[in-house]
């Protein structure tokens, strides 16, 4: 193969940087923590974003779009916001530069100092609300369903591509409500929305919960998440939704005149998931040999490798070919057909299973003469040869199939990788040998929550959802406790 | 009506600024300079990106992310971009807040000093050059034919809404090729899909032409420009696209090996389109009742208002107009129909007038008699009255016709306002009482260029790619010329 890849089970912190690289996904820049997403990624991004927006539209949203620079008085505001947020960012303090006669180059010029610095945004809800005062007066006005594509920055000491850069792309929505239920409601719409996404289109399974109070969001009284399972049994928060309540209405005095004419303070969500769902993607299917694409999300869904000896023989096959193309791509099938002469078949074969491509074809001057077609499909890697006038309705299952498949087999893993314990002794044993979720009570402190952290690692990665009420005893400190929590070490 | 705008005839600056306010379309932000682009000219622009993203792909480009800061020293690199670029942009000096425990709030960490500034990208050329040094070796890697959409900042001492704020969201094209010539044709190529764009989408005529030597872009060996017309006589530069020679191949040491194994610097292309091309849609075409919209761009392209007095006339509406509605949806037009008790017919016709709504029908009582609907076009204001089960068909021609109208009005002003001048006298004249582009001779120096733009603020909007050769005399220095060029006062 080209372009080996550590194993898995060798270092699988090596494994996903070597595929990231390898696959043509991206690669660091010349910039501290800032990523340059290359064409192969941003095509898996963009149908994400494609799909989203879609969904979004669709319970009733639109986008907008706020500046990239917030005032630095604006995170004073809210005083939770403020001690989770505006702490490493990138500051702008200057807006011009000069030629520098004594060193050469170019240099900050002194005398174009901001009156106030300016924070790159890590996120916008204190630029959206201070412009949402000027759009809300009324009920009438409400709710407000707004979406926005953007780039945030956060200054992380330590990045690794996709899961944590400095700058990262996302999409964040912000949402105002005029009572608590309806902001309540949107809060859960939009983890569900999250969750179908995750489900059916990355073929991710994830855990919907509620966040404990310790790992919420700076300045929510809520957050919801998924949560999913990577394949070293380390959790990934995929996605969150924010029940933020008055907070930043408040914080920046938006306030609307209810149908019984009386001014009330405005109810917010916000919710936001990102390029890390890169990361979850490549690391939740994929194997030693590279990429695993579900089919919904792979820029070329079919690959076609013609396997022959001369000219003569490329274009008979071409001629075969050309109606499968054809037939996918009625379909709606993406297809690729691969005639470069530079490269060998066998060479292509690795590549596109490196990039993850579902469903490669294979025809060679046999093939021709049997009339037949061979099949491999990526995710199991098994090859069948299937009849040439059939080819069209196979791959459709067979794409079908493949997306089912993977989703399968990581809510399998999944399950194998979901273990209760319940005492401290089996507790830290999980962790140690098997990792995964851990299912476990906890006395509902936010103390023994940071304990256990102390101690572990490990975190309430949430609170599920679907939680059965049950009485036990937390596993540290042996208090009462009503229900289970979700544990894992996490990304 | 419910927004009145000032007039074009009264104050066109005014005009433009209440009418981008009123229709929804952006407004100024709590920081100097950024605007808010609002849901309703989001949806425009979301049109935009849609189809210049299609062309971009049906050229062969693909598309990328790079980051958003570029160190400072990068800028040094190239001797005329720094000259042209690097000099009033957002400069990040600082990484970390903390709290102020003298004066309260947060403050600049002082020991969070950055070693070297990054600049906010004011355009992306050298950290992408930078970048593509590791993706180019050899011939068989060109050409890299690669777009990236984003947000950009450059430092404006005066901005208006759309047309010159300081962070706009744009598109960069930025290709690498083999040759001179191939680059030259992607230069070419880019100028021709976004003057396919402008005049078939934006139904905007422009001509398309070379920038003289002094309206270069920095860096660039010949940039090519399509120039708009606007209303007021005044010209709009909306899109460019560069050659870029070998310059950031050299500075950035972009090397390939050639087909005959010699190694050579690669050969470059830029080009761009931004939000700017907002401010070119809503000047070109609106009118003192608000917006204009070309159908293809319309985020709603039909609205349909019921006109009642009770409850039961709506509900017999409606029967009716959902026959239309879905009609025309499974045709893919984007129909709204407007039954919102709060505001009265005459209101919602006047908002969707401002709005720009291309077509909007109205059914009344009186139509459910007679079997007809009242049909209304934005762009000339005119009425009809047509028979319900034609209006499928007659909407869909409908749009078709506005959009050549919309192309057609805005070409025959051009043409009413483009004017040859061959005498200096004749020149300013035409500046100071019609403007308009005026088409004169000019003897080629920058220096002469130069003069005239301190004289009378007009500048060379460009060469014409059609230009007819033609022996004649420098309009102001009465030198010998070759040609005729465009001149204009602009944006």
């Amino acid at each position: 193969m080209a372009k080996e890849l550590t194993s898995r089970s060798e270092n699988y912190s090596q494994w996903y940087q070597d595929l990231v690289i390898k696959a043509d996904l991206a690669e660091n820049s010349a910039v501290r923590g800032c990523m340059v997403i290359k064409p192969y990624g941003y095509a898996i991004w963009e149908k994400m974003q494609a799909e989203l927006d879609r969904m979004f539209k669709e319970t009733g949203h639109v986008n907008a779009y706020f500046p990239l620079f917030i005032p630095k008085s604006f995170f004073s505001r809210e005083a939770d916001h403020v001690e989770g947020f505006a702490k490493e960012c990138a500051v702008v303090t200057h807006y011009r530069l000069k030629n520098d006669d004594q060193n050469g180059g170019i240099m900050v010029d002194p005398d174009a100092k901001l009156e106030e610095e300016l924070i790159v945004r890590p996120t916008s809800e204190t630029i959206i609300w201070n412009t949402y005062r000027n759009w809300i007066q009324s009920h009438r006005d409400l709710p407000l369903l707004i979406n926005q594509w953007a780039n945030v920055v956060r200054w992380e000491m330590r990045t690794r591509l996709f899961l944590r850069t400095t700058e990262f792309l996302w999409q964040e929505g912000h949402t105002a409500h005029a009572t608590r239920e309806e902001a309540i409601e949107e809060t859960i719409k939009m983890i569900n929305v999250y969750s179908d996404f995750a489900e059916n289109y990355m073929a991710l399974p994830v855990v919907k919960g509620k966040k404990s109070e310790n790992e919420r969001f700076a300045g929510a009284l809520d957050t919801y998440t998924i949560e999913a399972l990577m394949q070293d049994g380390k959790a990934l928060q995929s996605g969150t939704s924010h029940f933020l309540g008055q907070n930043f209405a408040k914080a920046f005095d938006v306030k609307f005149t209810n149908k019984e004419g009386r001014e009330e303070y405005v109810w917010a969500t916000s919710w936001g998931v990102s390029t890390r769902l890169m990361g979850a993607l490549i690391m939740a299917h994929s194997d030693d040999n590279g990429l695993v694409l579900p089919p919904k999300l792979a820029p070329i869904q079919v690959v076609i490798v013609p396997v022959y000896k001369n000219v003569d023989q490329l274009n008979n096959i071409r001629d075969k070919v050309n109606i499968i193309v054809n037939a996918l791509r009625s379909k709606g099938i993406t297809v690729k057909f691969d005639d470069n002469d530079n490269k060998k078949p066998g060479w292509k074969f690795a590549e596109y299973e490196l990039k993850g491509v579902p469903v490669r074809l294979a025809v060679g001057p046999r093939d021709l003469e049997n009339n037949t077609v061979e099949v491999a499909r990526r995710d199991t890697l098994e090859k069948n040869t299937v009849g040439f006038d059939g080819i069209p309705d196979y791959i459709e299952n067979l794409l079908n199939d493949i997306q089912q498949g993977i989703y399968n087999k990581a809510l399998n893993f999944r399950a194998e990788h979901t273990t209760r314990a319940d005492t401290w002794e089996e507790f830290t044993e999980l962790l140690k040998n098997k990792g995964g979720f851990i299912s476990a009570h906890w006395d509902g402190t936010v103390e023994t929550e940071e304990k256990i952290k102390n101690e572990t690692k490990a975190t309430i990665r949430c609170i599920p959802l679907d939680n059965d009420p049950e009485e036990g005893k937390c596993i540290y400190t042996g208090n009462p406790s009503k229900q289970r929590v979700l544990f894992a070490m996490a990304y």
